[in-house]
């Protein structure tokens, strides 16, 4: 029978909605265990609430191994959060953002660090704000220095990003409200009364929004969703198809925009929940970009490289 | 004492959350009284929401001038109406609407012709619809040759519409959710959390949020809206500018697809709520556009209109 491996550090992905912990041995992952309590959604109001959710996710862990570091990453960094870390500024690395980390020591006697977000803040455009992504990013580019030296990353999600990597920094990003948006328009607009509510997935459709996004001139957002009420009212978008030509039209909006403010020969990565990566990778084929690669969760290897950085443990 | 002149028309403007009802003759507005009984918020299901509806609001008129005719516009005439008046498509003039009004009795034993809506529905884009400005639009055309032959027509609103008139008919439209939208994101979406709740008027904040509208790039309204949320992060706007920023971006999105797709030589109207129409013409500055002329409530000229066409009476 091998022996299992000591764990080395409990690493903490902790978002507005969700807490996932990885519990890691040199870089790898041994168990994982998710919960639904993210820093919207805790036990207890203040940092008794942070205390609470980290001993029920992993409190027998902190006990089995007295002192195991721990390393967290998200909304738990945020002025909402359990200890604020103030957002690291771009362009930024591995060491900019270990040297943003906070600690605190647990009730269970492990020191927890918590990772800071990031901010973009160019002095003659407007800034950008992230927290999270930074460390799904940290976990891609780990041990890929192609992908360091020079890529563009896409997080899609209720705030997708779309951020530029040259020589292990963070160099720019920007925002896109996509996700929320989506959700938005179909469970409070107009647009949400005609959709069927349990739609079958429709590339055709999903790829006429795309189309139309593709060809929309500026200021026509605000047109062209109203295009798919229009458009069911006389009969030529079924109330099926309507989710998908929306989501069409969105992401083909912030498709226009990202592939138009970055760097096209950089390799693209795309990072997120496996069939929301699988969508924008149909829709940047019909924007005729490149190849793209697909990641599933990097936040684990993203902890333990930060952990690794700020010398946690 | 002057003798009062015989009402010779009932004209209602019955949309979806109100109805306003102008006693009429001559063309000019007798009486006018307003009930927040539209077309979703009837005193009993069906048609007899509407006759009840009608009779609050004008049965002493209907009963002292037995058989004055009733002629109504708006979503009275939509699938969820009293009886539906299928759209009129474009190019639409006052004969065409007439001819696609629908007549009933209402208890009180008056005719109530209701008018169509319009549709726009060329073979190569997608359709358009309205139903309610073409009354309005009707009553700023009248008497007016000069904007009959040639204008641009702006109605501000929860649904903006921008309406190319020549000879005297509705030539084309597009519809923007501009008004719907701000609503959608001051309420529900991340961007209010940070809003002041009653924040007094701040022309510098809405021409900020114009200029970034003007210079934004295809595909950028999912990423300007964000920074309402990014700039206030860093406090570069206040919780008490983000609504007025937001407006200036979302009513500068709407000047900038519509001025682009317009004939700019053809005079500017713009129709609807007084404080509303003042924004949107500070907006139409910014963008350099020439002078427009500002109009209040042209249903009542606009029902009237459609009476005399449809030969009401």
């Amino acid at each position: 029978m091998p022996t299992e491996p000591t764990p080395e550090l409990l690493a903490l992905d902790w978002g507005t909605s969700s807490l996932r912990a990885f519990l890691m041995a040199a870089g790898a992952v041994l168990q994982t265990r998710q919960s639904t309590q993210g820093i919207q959604h805790l036990p207890a109001p203040g940092a008794e609430g942070f205390e609470q959710a980290l001993e029920q996710i992993g409190g027998d862990w902190l006990r089995r191994w007295p002192g195991l570091p721990v390393m967290a990453g998200g909304m738990v960094g945020s002025a909402q959060g359990w200890r604020e870390a103030a957002y690291a500024e771009c362009p930024a690395d591995l060491g900019r953002l270990a040297a943003g980390a906070v600690r605190l020591r647990c009730r269970l006697g492990s020191e927890v660090t918590i990772a800071p977000g990031v901010l973009y803040a160019p002095a003659a455009a407007p800034p950008d704000v992230m927290r999270g992504e930074e460390v799904q990013i940290a976990g891609a580019l780990l041990g890929q220095p192609g992908w360091a030296a020079r890529s563009r990353i896409v997080l899609p999600g209720t705030h997708s990003k779309w951020v530029e990597v040259r020589e292990g920094r963070i160099e720019r990003f920007a925002t896109f409200m996509t996700g929320e948006m989506f959700a938005l328009l179909r469970r409070h607009s107009i647009l949400g009364r005609s959709m069927a509510p349990d739609a079958a997935p429709d590339t055709a459709a999903f790829e006429r929004g795309l189309e139309a996004a593709r060809r929309s001139r500026p200021g026509e957002f605000l047109h062209q969703i109203f295009e798919v009420r229009s458009l069911g009212l006389v009969g030529r978008l079924t109330p099926a198809a309507q989710p998908e030509y929306l989501s069409g039209l969105l992401i083909g909006h912030e498709l226009a925009a990202g592939l138009g403010a970055t760097d096209e020969a950089a390799p693209l990565l795309l990072i997120g929940d496996p069939a929301l990566c699988r969508r924008y990778a149909v829709a940047l084929r019909w924007f005729d970009s490149g190849e793209c690669t697909l990641l599933d969760n990097t936040a684990p290897a993203g902890l333990w490289a930060l952990a690794q950085a700020a010398r946690v443990g």
